[in-house]
């Protein structure tokens, strides 16, 4: 019988939660290097993996019509280019837990070097689009990660 | 002022449809040709455009709950590759029309080579995902378009 | 210290190869289902991954000149939608083995229902973009892969 | 006969260049909105076609080794979501030119109003990866349009 093959959810590493990626044909470009924008999509594959692990459910949030994290500002540096094949891993902090956002600090790495460092103001929306207070549990979700101490 | 400048949408072309389409970064891959993918990408814009110049407004259907077009099936064959900067062409044709599907036989070109050639069934889905008749106005521009004649 | 933190390279099973992913945003679109061209992104990743498990090292090969797997012919079955956030597996055969190009079985499930079937023809491609013979131990280890057993 | 129909390659106008960009299916989420990471796709579509224009061959300059640009550092403020079927237009300005790096300002608008704020810094970088001074045909290049009159 086929058991069971869950994707990635990454795990938590003191005040840090690291997930992996595979670099992949249709991440790169034809410098042979990974095409800029697919950063933020890795950084916002752990994001979605961080809530996962918090116990949050974003489908049921956006199929309940309560709203979902829309990125509200990113800023990123790009440091050295990751390459087809490479494995890489999305470190990810938690920055400041505001009423109706959030800021992660997150960094790309391949064997604990830093490829690329992200900063990102996500804020919660409501379905009509405007700002809304994220829910109560997501806060305390994102206080306990926060809060953890260090290894 | 600012003169508007609008996005293409391609033409008419007796019984087909020319949709133009530039080749950029993010379209290539590390093998400095278009990923495969994205052939499917580019026949489903001048799709999209297509039943824009025959008056059919996607998004109000979709805002309506009225339903939208779903891919069923693609068949595809990859001649030759497009490379970086390429200037290519996508050539669509009306190959059937039924109640709530369509078929479209579609062509990507580069100075009239044939690069792939991409054959798709597309069904009208309601919005819990069940097929659906089409729309009579949809019906009837799909008609009109498979009606033209040769140039 | 941080620990290693693989990406997931899924796993044989028998005469087939499984692979899970996560369906993330980027992966859907406004029908809040996944976009039709991702399954064939969904696909490579798996392909990929079994010629990783191989003992293959697609990207060595690359870098020294020998060439490349392209994708010459794709034919895919929409069954039905996969949706935001869930866990598929990519289920892949090798169906037929040629000199210069392979053939594949992949099918994408959900909680073992089949989303879609995708058959594919990839082919060996120097860097001049011709077909070429794909390495010996390409080929050996494909026949490995095609000759295992049933569970 | 089928007369040539040229992808959109946009325009000057005074100091600035504008490039249409019609949203289609793949460049939307499940939300009904423009995934955050195309809006870096948008930017460097538009910027290539500046390149275009102003008379610079990338890929010729690829393809010879001379070298590419690379973006070293992107801010990106996500002010309005763009939805599916919007006609946009990315506005960009040379904010900075270096020896080997551009400065650009872009912003991303609907009818006049602003949707995303990007600020890159883009690299010149050999093959080997390594900064490289940009081309010198392509800073005369860049000073004439940062130097262009307002209108």
């Amino acid at each position: 019988m086929q058991q069971p093959l869950p994707p990635p959810s990454g795990r938590f590493d003191g005040p840090c939660h690291l997930y992996p990626i595979r670099v992949h044909y249709e991440d790169t470009d034809l410098s042979g290097i990974v095409y800029h924008a697919n950063y933020l999509k890795f950084c916002e594959r752990a994001r979605s993996e961080i809530l996962r692990q918090l116990g949050i459910d974003q489908r049921a949030a956006h199929e309940a019509g309560e709203g979902a994290y829309a990125v509200a500002e990113a800023n990123i540096r790009f440091l050295r280019p990751a390459r087809f094949d490479d494995a890489l891993i999305v470190e990810s902090r938690a920055a400041e837990l505001r009423a109706a956002s959030v800021r992660m600090a997150q960094r790309v790495l391949r064997d604990g070097e830093v490829l690329a460092e992200v900063a990102v103001r996500v804020g919660f929306i409501a379905p009509d689009g405007r700002p809304k207070r994220q829910p109560q549990a997501w806060r305390t979700a994102f206080e306990q990660f926060a809060a953890k101490d260090p290894v």
